[in-house]
């Protein structure tokens, strides 16, 4: 019915006035709906938008404002990952005369509920979502307004008809994978990140596809999934390391895991990378301060968030536009990989209490 | 002179319309200059904020804007520190519904020339600055307009007369040494932050403090002045280490420092913590990250960004506020300092090459 509507009056632009007279109500408070104003009843609000829905509308006049607003919304700001992103935003946003409003709100789904109310009075020229996404709803709403949005979604898993930034997880775990080959180890494991976010299969797929390439067998008690998190890959990597034939070298599926392996291995009383070499994934700036500093495959963070912004003024401008896009990633080595030890022993009995 | 002027006129207030006629200009082109808009020239301009500023002219309608904004500025957005005041500024002004519009601007003395503009035109509820200050003619700006203004300066060196949050550094400093000397450690050395910044000189004071309360002579050779990052806790550590009789433990002036310091001392074939206890100060994420996890000052950082926000609030109110605050600071102890070793040996001579 909506879509038929759609269609039908796909060749005619419905005016504000013509809304107002269908809704029963003045222009200005047609207008008040579209700016996000708070003083018009809910039930007037719902039926206003409502038409404007039905009809498609698209509003073709720009807000005359002189201070342009581009809205970045975090469902959580956590120290290791946004504040990259951040900077890319803001340095492109500044290079196009634009300030960054910054949100966090609401969860991996969704900014939370109130949210759009906020964004419909600012009138910002777009918002870009980090890892999350909108509801159908929120994004008609923006749509009325045209207001575009895109979201940087690094972990791969996109809706599809959204215009998202990524970057390039597959080739990421071969680079990684790779390179512990080419040092000469045979026994290599990998905490990759959860299994049910696609990034961490992506880069599973990459160690396996590598190792094949290699010729070599993947033995599937080396592959263990975590939690992208310190903690999951301290867990883990005790387990990979207890294994009889333990591993010479363990590819982590993102930094923070890469330190938990880290400080498993020091808790198993073996060296970094003397008998265990580790590769971590992002390069955020803990890889480059760890002791040893990590190896580890780069994501262009900063580029993915400039890149958000010149897909948003695209969007703007009307121009054509990817939907996707994804960034290369590339290997750093620094100092937490070597050629595998002469001869692995086995470690001893594990102590009684070994937590994080 | 202006000052005499100031003085001579206190009990008046100017209206707009006086310094409209004053100039010879229109009321609505002193309007404009208040809201920062650029369809003024330069001349014009300069003209009217020199009589709003002559006659101490206070704006006292506020903007009835239905999404307040707070202007948050970083003359650098670092991955360290930002983020957890970023959050604490985001928390509070959501309770409060306004956003927070992030600006990275500028140097460590005041933000760009051009950062001004777009504040007055976005009219905000108030600005909070990190580890930066305004120029004079800015501050009269702002002034002008009603738009109050907090530094959040925890570097310990604000300027007297602009309310500021910061936290206590001297404090920290003797909880750092303290809890070393109480481990059993009396060769305890230092290297605190730069030797011009204030908050370097209060913990290093502080270090000083707990060694003569507890008896303990302070050997000057163990005392070094580093540079907050990475580089400078390695680099006067390998120093320290070096010494005919190096100490057991070394008190970090920063916990990236301390991350330097964690790795000299495994160049150097020392275990952290069985040869070397180290201690951070700030208990930024790295802190909790880094293997063994790093026993650490904790910096209130969210609360200050809270507190930023809070005092915004009062100033805007018209209340009284102090002008100078610190948040306490505490000690986190974690996994990188214990008991000293029963006997320390001098390090074997120097590789040729050892750089981070």
């Amino acid at each position: 019915m909506l879509l038929g509507m759609r269609d039908g009056e796909a060749n005619r632009r419905i005016t504000l006035a013509e809304v107002a007279q269908q809704a029963g109500v003045s222009l200005s408070t047609v207008s008040k709906v579209l700016n996000g104003r708070q003083d018009v009843s809910p039930a007037t609000r719902g039926k206003v938008e409502r038409l404007l829905e039905t009809h498609s509308y698209r509003r073709t006049t720009r807000a005359a404002r002189e201070a342009p607003l581009i809205e970045l919304v975090f469902h959580e700001l956590d120290s290791v990952w946004s504040m990259e992103l951040i900077r890319g935003v803001e340095n492109l946003a500044k290079a196009h005369q634009a300030s960054v409003v910054l949100t966090e709100s609401g969860t991996r789904h969704a900014p939370a509920a109130d949210w759009i109310e906020g964004v419909l009075q600012r009138r910002p020229i777009g918002v870009i979502l980090v890892f999350s996404s909108l509801p159908d709803a929120v994004k008609r709403q923006l749509g009325a307004r045209s207001i575009p949005f895109v979201i940087i979604d690094p972990a791969g898993d996109p809706e599809p008809d959204v215009p998202s930034v990524g970057s390039a997880n597959w080739s990421g775990g071969v680079a990684a994978t790779r390179h512990l080959i080419d040092l000469g180890h045979r026994r290599i494991g990998i905490v990759t990140g959860p299994e049910d976010v696609l990034c961490s299969l992506a880069r599973l797929d990459g160690y396996r596809s590598a190792m094949n390439m290699a010729g070599l067998d993947h033995d599937a008690s080396l592959v263990r999934f975590g939690d992208f998190h310190v903690e999951g890959g301290y867990e883990r990597a005790v387990e990979l390391l207890r294994l009889p034939d333990r591993p010479t070298a363990i590819f982590a599926g993102s930094d923070l895991q890469a330190l938990g392996v880290m400080e498993a291995a020091r808790v198993c009383g073996l060296r970094v990378p003397e008998d265990l070499s580790v590769v971590g994934y992002d390069d955020v700036m803990i890889a480059r301060w760890s002791s040893p500093g990590l190896t580890t495959v780069h994501q262009p963070l900063r580029e993915m968030g400039e890149e958000a912004v010149q897909m948003l003024l695209r969007l703007r401008a009307g121009e054509p536009s990817v939907t996707r896009m994804e960034l290369a990633t590339s290997l750093v080595v620094r100092k937490s990989t070597a050629p595998p030890p002469d001869r692995t022993v086995p470690l001893a009995p594990p102590p009684a209490h070994s937590t994080l």
